[in-house]
């Protein structure tokens, strides 16, 4: 019996993927081998890895003038390599620090050049993102880094449409958890990388979208599975890619065009949010530490009224069949993580569990 | 139906690892989720990744001050990842040339130092393993680096008698095809690294074991995923690890446990290739291009005696269920890989094969 999965990564995926995948495994459309252990080069696996790649283009609408790249190392890799690859002359690069990922990636930076802090929501425990109106812009950056979603936290950019580009300074994005949520316009970023184990498929794949002029800047020692030059005029085969992985995400990306694609995939999360929001914000027994306007619609933390009955809600929760609930080690409390594959059902599920428990426990 | 895989990587598994996946795909053993959506944090995963460990280090006899590292990138990472930890303060290493890997290796490593070249085998188109006799080895130099096993060439080190290490001169060994085919002494080497894509697992994870005292000299530009001390401390999971791939490795070893272990499958493996190299040497139709003393028992590059017989060849194995055969691109001709998975039955029928077709075409 399949569980209701909250888990905040390596997270849900689409039970139709997993049993197309499980159907697939010993032998692939007639192959007589699994995916796993076919070439890279062979025919079989080149046409998994295109029509991947085109699946992910539409779903995006990523132009032309950008690459999408299917890589390795998570985004722990990409705070290495977005510095190693963008900030050719340049010393310092702005970030915009939102929670835990956003520290993370400025201290990796660290070893390459200065992260200019432009922003950081710290002072509030961050409870929201920094206002771009204030935000202390430097022209001359290297690039501007922003982390879309906060895993840990739980705040997420409501949009961009507040025009977060200068001139000469690309957007960088870490979207690791909110990828393929919703609809994207491509062109505002510079680049963009996402760890799939959220939105994407299992562990171990890394996607990169980068416009074509930002490939040329690597520093000399950058390694070369982390240069976006080399990988790209690879099609990401400079070495042997996670091909599994790459196929499992092909089929989340067949799977959700079939749900309607990214425009359906923000109205089921906005809907799922606001269930689960909705329940927090009527009672008086749960709380959000999120600033309304900043809230993720991917990773839902809140708290009860007294830590001594997280145990009993975990507890609860678990013989319910409601998993993987209990916050971050470094915050506490409760976090719901609903990605794409995470049904209206399972918040649905959770939701008349939390109702009981506080009538329960008020 | 399955066929008899021939692939050089990634490569055949064995069909009870893929049948167990397969079965555990959408609810491991009762946990209610797949593998792929477990938090890597999670005590069922902690257990998968614990198990793996330590039946790696079972099979290979790895002793106490070697960490068992599992993590991504490939042996393309470690390429740069082995002058990346383990230059320190000097400046050069030296670098065997036994074919493409080894000049892959090389060319990555002038990135960050001076790769000398003590020892080719590129004077005798990469026919043999140079003679560690006339090595010409430098005293100063950070480690010492060979690739076990040329995938592409088909040239093995035979075994390990003589010894390649020097005082102060830790042996470091690209073992990405070779690795798990015979037992070793961990102890004669320094580091130890491997993709995963042949006898360990899919591709998209990478072994590497560690001697303790190599773990404190990264550079600090080394980017964190590929700091061997950051990942040992946090057991690999300073970043997501590719979780499923880790799974699949930890049933691959098992497997071979249930086999009898390393030694088990040297005995099978030194068989496989003695049937087929036995057919090849009898034969005035095939050749084998790598002297007797340092052929590989993994990868078997053999030619016919006119290259417009290959396609005969390829399209008459492929309709009798005989993949992959066909040579690197850079070097042409045929090449069958005997990995751990590819048992006697599937040589047996190649060569079955071999023998119908030099009859009909000699």
């Amino acid at each position: 019996m399949r569980v209701h999965n909250f888990s905040a990564g390596p997270a849900a995926l689409p039970l139709a993927v997993l049993e197309r995948a499980r159907d697939e495994l010993t032998d692939y459309q007639g192959t007589g081998m699994s995916v796993m252990e076919m070439s890279h080069r062979s025919k079989a696996f080149i046409d998994i890895a295109e029509r991947a790649e085109q699946a992910c283009r539409t779903l995006l609408a990523v132009p032309d003038n950008y690459r999408i790249l299917f890589l390795q190392g998570g985004a722990t890799a990409q705070f290495a390599a977005v510095p190693l690859n963008l900030l050719g002359p340049r010393t310092s690069a702005d970030y915009v620090n939102t929670g835990a990922w956003s520290v993370k990636a400025i201290k990796e930076m660290a070893r390459y050049g200065n992260a200019r802090v432009i922003a950081s929501a710290e002072d509030t425990s961050f409870d929201r993102v920094p206002d771009p109106a204030q935000w202390q812009r430097d022209a001359d950056a290297a690039y501007l880094h922003i982390c879309s979603n906060e895993t840990i936290g739980g705040v997420q950019f409501a949009d961009f449409a507040a025009d977060l580009s200068l001139p000469g300074v690309p957007l960088v994005a870490d979207m690791s958890s909110d990828i393929l949520s919703r609809p994207l316009a491509i062109e505002q970023f510079g680049l963009i990388y996402a760890g799939a184990q959220k939105n994407i498929g299992p562990a171990g794949l890394t996607l990169v979208i980068v416009r074509d002029d930002l490939l040329d800047q690597a520093q000399a020692h950058t390694p070369s599975v982390l240069s976006y030059r080399v990988q790209a005029d690879a099609d990401s085969m400079s070495n042997t890619p996670p091909t599994y992985a790459w196929y499992l995400a092909g089929l989340v990306f067949d799977w959700l065009l079939e749900q309607g694609g990214l425009t359906a995939m923000a109205q089921a999360n906005g809907a799922k949010a606001e269930t689960l929001y909705g329940l927090i914000d009527a009672s008086n027994f749960f709380h959000s530490p999120v600033e309304p306007g900043s809230r993720s619609q991917m990773n839902v933390p809140f708290t009860l009224p007294d830590k001594a009955l997280d145990a009993a809600f975990l507890a609860g929760a678990e013989a319910a069949g409601l998993m993987n609930l209990k916050g971050h080690r470094s915050v506490g409390g409760m976090r719901a993580s609903l990605y794409n594959a995470v049904g209206q059902e399972s918040v649905d599920a959770l939701c008349q569990f939390m109702q009981d428990f506080e009538r329960e426990h008020r």
